[in-house]
Formats: C-alpha cells, structure tokens, sequence
C-alpha cells in the first residue's frame, strides 16, 4: 500500500520540474452540470499533459548509474513527451516506443524534446515488445506509463494540489486510460480529501476499466474505436488494485458525448483540451443528478491535438 | 485629461461583474520572442473578451432613468456581447447593431444574453446610421464600442491588473481595433507603469491607428481584408489624442504572421484566442529586436472564434 508520505514527497521532489496548473471554471457549465466544477488545467502542465508528474517523479528515482544507460517507454504521445521533456532536463537519453498510430503533433513533441522514436504496430502487444527489446540492448530502464509505481505516485500530485486549493470537493473525475492517473487521484483522494469520492470517465468503444472493475480481473479491449486516443490502453498489475479499493465508480460515454463536451469546453472556457480529457465533463454531464449541488473536480489530463484533425 | 483616480474608481466599480483574469507565460513563446511575455487572458473574461470591463462601467455610470430606457450599441461581435451580458445583469434592456458578416458565434452569444440583434450592412456608416436611428426611436442611450470616454477608462482595467501582478513591464502590447483598448491601457501605463510604453499590434489590411499617428488626423481604412474581424475600426475623437500622447508605435504585421501567432499560441499555450489577439503577439515577433530581454505584457483581448472556421 503506497503511503501518504510518498505521495507528499514525491511532489516536493518533482516541484521544481513541474508547473503548479491553474484551476478554472465556468458558470455557464457549472448551470448545465447542476454543480460547481473545478477543472485543474493539466492542459498548461510542461509537455502539454498530467504526464509530466509521473515521468519525472520516476526518472528522478533513478541512480546515477541508471540515468547513464537511459530510459525507455511505450506511449501514444503524452507520456512519450513527458519521459522526453523530464529526461532532457536531466541529461538523460529516452528511447520512445510510438504507436504509428500516434497524433503527429505528439511525434513533433518527442522530436523537439530530444527522444528517439521507434515507431511501432498500433497494438498494446508491439508496444510492449518493442520496449522490453530495446531495455534488453541498451540497457534503459523501462517506464511504464500507467503502471509503475513511481508514476502513479507521481500523477497522483495533481489532485493533490486541486484539493489543497479546494479541500471540501465531494468528488473528482478523472479519464480512465492505463489507470495511473485515476490510481494515484484515488490515492490522493484518500489521503488528503474530506470524504472526497474518485470517478472515471471511460469511452464505451474502450471500456475496459468499466468491465475489469465489473468482472474483478483486468480485461482488455477487442477494439478501440474512440476519438479519446488516449485512453485506449488497458489497467495494470499494480494500478487495478488501488482502483478496486479507492475508486467509486466508472461512467462510460459515447463518442458524441465526447465530442460535444470537447466543444463545450474549448468554446465556453477558452481552452485546448484533447478528446481524452473531455471525457471527464461528458461522464460527469451524463450522471449530473448524482452530483447535483456538489463540488465535483475534473482532472483536464491534457491538450495535445491536432489541430487541423478538429472533429467539429 | 482623464486622471488617475478615475480609473481607480472604475475598477472597484466593476469588479464585483468582472472576473480577475489570470496571467499565463510560456517558455518556448519567452525563446522564440527573446523576452520575458505575460500574456493577461481576456478571453477567460466574462463574454469571452475584455470589453466586458468597459460595457459595465459604462452602464453602470447611467441614471436610473436612463438605464430604463436601456442601452443602444454597435459591434460585430465582442462589445455586443459585453454590453447584452452587462446589460442583464443589471437588468437593461440592449439593443444591438451587429454587421451582417459577424462572426456566427458573435451573435449567438448576443442572442443567448438577450440582446435584440439589428442586422446592417458591414460598414461604419451602416453601423452607426442604424445605432443613432434605434437611439432616437428608442429613448436608449447609444454607447460606442471605442469612443466612449467611460469605456475608455474601463477597458484600461486589464493593464491595470496587468501592472499590479507585474510592476516593471518595460512595454504593453494591445491589439488596434477602435482604439479604446490601447487608449485605456495607454492611461494605465502612464499612471500605474513604471515607464512602461505601450504599443499597437494591427494588421497591414487594416492600418488605420498606424497611418493615423502618421497624418496626425484619423484615417479610415479603404478595405479590410483582415482575419481580425475585431480591429477593422477606425480611431475615434476621444481615444485618438490619448494614443496621441501616450502610445509609443503601431507595428503593423501580415496576414500569415497573424495565422502563425494564432497557431504558436493555440499549440503552445492551449488557449483559444481570435486572429485580434494574435495580432498582438504577431506585432512582437516581427519586431523583437527592439524587446530583447525585457518584459512584455501582452492582452490577449478575446477568445470568440467560429471554431468551424479556424485558419489552420
């Protein structure tokens, strides 16, 4: 069980290498959810992404040693960035395994931050082989972008710094992808909110944290047909554990809900936010009379798009 | 002249409506530039745009009487808005001449503020022919967009803020539509700056303000094929001896170099901004030599965009 002080001195460990996001919010959607909402901006996070906490958190656990022979992961594009950004602050060479699939502004993002690319098939499968074999040749230490405990640890530090900004929240909505950020909200949730409750936000076309918390075991998805590219990845050994414990529930939408969430977001407050992080306001606007009157924080995880790829 | 104190008035008048904007930065945008830029983000404003601040005060400075009478105005979209959210909120009734080739998403908002829309013909003669028409028929007070003096004051509000978070900007750069925007953050340089100089961002298709400082006298503009729908105006008799007296220079950028801004602030900083805005930020990278290392603020002015219509 990871422990309160872990988490409190991971994020003074990643303090300097990260931006303290903004909290905005909206009347006009606080009217449409029935709520007050607080969206802790993650968007604005160095490399665009939450990612950034967990990837730092990780690299900066590394010794000397380990450092010197690199990092290595597999990513559709934010923790790909992140693990490029955080190891070029360090000085330390990351090998980025990227689905061919990935948006091509998140292949630009791991280029200017200095990462080397190998792109690979589309499939969890590929990913995951192509990183092992490139840890086995260069000796890189491979992160895993959702399920080490380092990173979970570390994306955790965003909700713990929207509940130190409102401490009475009565919830917090995060997107559901690989589980880091929901697994280490909930811990965070848990150990510095007031009886604050963790949901997920989950696309029906990959609904696989919504069936593995149904089921009790980790299932996958047979596709992933879902504008959220980022959340098509499935749980993992150490995260799905801590969202069976701590997190309430999962809220499944569909692609329009997405995509009008998207619009309402980017039309009414102004910011860049990629489907994947509009999720959270599609589940919460889809469940709003369970959370009527209450304070409910969404996590925006990220606002790397493709710009000339608008679905509207 | 308008003095110190008067602006100090306007704001406590209108803080209670208004939101305090927050200031963003960006790293890569400080590398590119040279120089240190705050960005004060208007388009997080209520309305969606800074003449939000300028609407209010205006309206709130009317007498019972008047303000029974309601407001009469003309915009192609951003002070309409400011003016029907102002107006509501203090229950007055706006009237609103909108160019028939304003911004879809303009007049919903106008709609959705209720705010009586007029359509005429996308000329300054047309607009303000059927402003003073409705005025006379009406009994409403007519308030224009940039030459009103209790605009003027309001709309030097947001440099104002601006210099309050940051004391020593060397230089303010704002986009020149009508002209009440750079003459009320002029006002605000020159009482609570520390000699700070204030400059113009406008468009070759629209240069006006700069062939005005030029002449000596306001000149109007033969055609306007601009992106920045905002700044297609001219100077007026009230704002023009302020920019007169305290604006240091117009620098005067392309059409591609307003797209490229757009973009850069859009990809960068995950904010939505309209061509006006970037005009601003367009201005000081053609011109950043002249800026190297100092530090910058620049007002985004407004995030209003046809998000079907983008540039990119």
């Amino acid at each position: 069980m990871i422990q309160k002080q872990e988490l409190l001195d991971c994020h003074r460990r990643i303090k300097p290498f990260i931006h303290r996001t903004t909290v905005l919010s909206s009347k006009l959607i606080n009217k449409i959810a029935g709520a007050e909402v607080f969206f802790k901006c993650e968007n604005f996070q160095r490399g665009g992404a939450y990612k950034m906490r967990g990837a730092t958190n990780a690299i900066l656990q590394l010794s000397d040693e380990q450092r010197g022979n690199g990092v290595v992961t597999h990513s559709s594009g934010n923790f790909a960035q992140a693990v490029s950004l955080g190891a070029k602050s360090l000085g330390v060479t990351a090998h980025i395994v990227m689905p061919t699939s990935a948006p091509e502004v998140k292949k630009t993002g791991v280029k200017e931050y200095e990462g080397i690319i190998y792109e690979c098939e589309p499939t969890l499968d590929a990913r995951e082989y192509n990183a092992n074999k490139i840890a086995q040749d260069t000796g890189a230490t491979l992160l895993h972008p959702s399920n080490d405990i380092d990173v979970i640890i570390g994306q955790g530090t965003a909700a713990m710094e929207l509940l130190e900004d409102y401490p009475d929240l009565n919830a917090i909505f995060c997107p559901v992808g690989g589980g880091g950020l929901i697994a280490g909200s909930a811990l965070a949730a848990h150990y510095f909110g007031n009886d604050c409750k963790v949901f997920g936000g989950e696309p029906f076309e990959a609904d696989d944290a919504y069936r593995s918390l149904q089921s009790g075991k980790i299932e996958g998805n047979e596709s992933t047909n879902t504008l959220a590219d980022g959340l098509k990845t499935t749980l993992g050994s150490n995260n799905f554990p801590i969202i069976k414990e701590h997190v309430s529930g999962i809220i499944r939408v569909t692609e329009e809900e997405i995509v009008s969430a998207m619009q309402l977001i980017w039309e009414r407050m102004k910011i860049i936010v990629e489907p994947s992080s509009a999720v959270t306001l599609a589940a919460l606007l889809t469940d709003k009379e369970n959370f009527k009157n209450q304070k409910v924080g969404i996590i925006i995880s990220g606002g790397n798009v493709d710009l000339s790829k608008l679905p509207f």
